[in-house]
This record gives C-alpha cells, sequence and structure tokens, in this order.
C-alpha cells in the first residue's frame, strides 16, 4: 500500500518533471534541476522515485492509457459516429487544458524512452489511431460521415487540435467550453455555413 | 547579371540544402555535408553561395514571401470567403507536397535566422495570419461562414494541414489532388453529413 503522503510527493514530483521536460526537453533536464523545482533534497527524491526514465515512463503511458481507456468508453456508448468523434475530439483538447505539460511530453518526449517501453508506447499510440479511423470509417459506411479518406481524416482531426497544447492558457479571454465547442464546430460542422434550402 | 548556369548550380545547392536541414536540423548540418551531398568542394560551392546563414535566409523568405504573395492575389478575386479559405488551404497543402523541404525549415529552423532578418521573419508571419484572420472575419460578417471564434478558426485550420509535411509523399495512394480536396471537405463543409431537409 502506497501512504498518502508519499503518493502527494510523488505527484508533485511527476508535476514538475512534466513541466521541465516540456520547457527544457528531457534530455535538457537534470534531477538536481527537479530538486532544485520541488524544493527537496536530490537524494530524498529518490524515496518517491527510481529515476528520470520512471519518470518519463510514468507521464507518458499515463497520457496513452488515458487516450486508450476514454476510446473504449466512447467506442462503447449508443451514440453516433459524428457524437463520438465530438466526445474524442474533446478528450484531446481538455487533455491539453487539464494536463498540458504531461501532454506535451507524451507528445515530443516519448521518444527517449528506453526498449522496451518504446516499442510499447508507439503501439500503443497506433492501436488509439486504429480505433479512431475504425470510427471514421464505420461513420462513414453508416453515411454518418462525409465519403472522405479515412487516414486524411484522421491525421486532419489529430493535427488540427494540437496548436491548443501551444497556444492556450488562462487569459487568452476564451473558455475550455468555447474552445472545444468552436473546434468541434470546424471539424465535423464545417467552417462554411450550409446554403439555405430553397 | 547572374549566369544561367550559376543560377541552376545555386538552386540545387538550395534545394540539397534545405534536404539536409530537414533531416538533420540547421545547427546539424555543415558545409562540409552540404558539399558532398551537391558533389562539389567546399571552396567552389562559395562561387554560388555566401553562408549557410544565406542558405537558411532564401528558403525561408522564398517561402514566406510566397504565402504573402498568394494571400495577396486570393484577397483580389472578386470569390466568396469561403471560396478563398479553400484557395488558401489548398495553398498550404500544394506547397508542402511540391516543395516540403523548404516548407520544414521555414516551419522549424526559422528561429536560427539572425536579426533582423528574424524579426522581418516573424512580422511577415504575424502579417501572414493576420490576413487569413481577417478573411475569416468577414466571411463571419457576411454569413458565409459560421460564427466561430476567428483565433480559434484559423489556428485550427493552420495546424490541421501540418501533418502532410510528415506523411506526405508518392507512394501513399492518394494523389496531392485527392489529398486537397478531402481536407478541404473536413475544414469547410465539416466531416458530419449534413441531416437530409425534411
Amino acid at each position: 500500500m502506497v501512504k498518502p503522503k508519499k503518493s502527494g510527493k510523488r505527484e508533485l514530483i511527476l508535476a514538475e518533471a512534466a513541466k521541465l521536460f516540456k520547457d527544457r526537453g528531457y534530455s535538457g533536464t537534470s534531477m538536481r534541476d527537479l530538486a532544485g523545482q520541488v524544493g527537496m533534497e536530490a537524494a530524498s527524491m529518490y524515496n518517491h522515485i527510481k529515476s528520470k526514465d520512471e519518470l518519463l515512463d510514468t507521464i507518458c503511458f499515463r497520457i496513452s492509457d488515458t487516450y486508450i481507456s476514454q476510446l473504449a468508453e466512447i467506442e462503447a456508448t449508443p451514440s453516433g459516429y459524428a457524437d463520438k468523434l465530438r466526445a474524442l475530439v474533446r478528450l484531446h483538447i481538455r487533455l491539453m487544458v487539464e494536463d498540458g505539460a504531461a501532454v506535451s511530453v507524451a507528445n515530443h518526449d516519448w521518444k527517449y524512452l528506453p526498449e522496451p517501453r518504446l516499442g510499447e508506447f508507439k503501439q500503443a499510440r497506433k492501436a488509439y489511431e486504429r480505433g479512431f479511423a475504425a470510427l471514421i470509417e464505420a461513420g462513414i459506411a453508416a453515411g454518418e460521415l462525409r465519403p472522405v479518406n479515412v487516414s486524411v481524416a484522421l491525421f486532419t482531426m489529430l493535427s488540427a487540435v494540437r496548436w491548443v497544447e501551444l497556444w492556450y492558457r488562462p487569459g487568452r479571454g476564451i473558455s475550455a467550453e468555447e474552445l472545444e465547442s468552436n473546434i468541434i464546430t470546424v471539424l465535423l460542422g464545417g467552417l462554411e455555413q450550409p446554403m439555405p434550402q430553397p
């Protein structure tokens, strides 16, 4: 059993590690930097975590596990395919808004994971993309989505939300909800106003 | 007057420089690497170009000049706003397909430009974004586009096409035209099939 206090320290270390990895890169961050940021001696930090590798591993796999488990939940809902895609786009934006540093590390620093975890991370990402693509494909087959190339639609959607990671912070004059609903409007509804029916 | 032969060599050096900067990064590329790639002695390469800085400058500003001049052309057409945005999205995709290495350098390595060119490049990019945003804003005001937050629509569109740079190559089983029309369908028309009118 992990004692709550120990887990609290561990979470603090993980949160500060994600911020440092995001700002300075994984290789540009030393455990000494991290200890300074957390306000602990490096030696006592090792009571809570094993290594810099372990921090990266935990940050990256928490994000990929979140994507995978949320995808499974969304797949299991009785909603239509357009609604399932809305939920997925909302998930991406919400994770970036709420846990931006960790998402950034999982997007950029995953390549520093040592094997076999590197391979496992890539497989998890592929599995997620395949699941996302399968929803698009099924939605097209059901006539709910426009008949576009599935890979193009998938990567356009995944890419379309990436700027949020770089841009969003409180004080941008837009709430997370407005951000989500606007991006979803563009991607699912299209920016063009539909022509009024005669 | 530049002799045609000299200009041909210069273009070859620029094209190979863009590929190397893209693959190894600007700082990871030496003039010796470049000379080897072009098949010239480093000393004779300097008959055609001044420095590594000059290569980066030419590559970055050619791309930003293309965006700015195409935006001006598109602004001047009598098309509606949705069509103007389609033309802009098509321009981004076409540049990535036709001149992917140079676009990649202008997207990633511009930060190595020395001042005052760095500041000028940032200003050119801002001016382009402002012009793109003004079209979205005018399109919303005219009732042609849905009433979304202009910055969100702008960055969603600019970000949505960025994956093409990493993904597209001949042999992907999709033509440049199909790629363009599919992305334009998602961004302007929306992935969701409109409901049939009763």
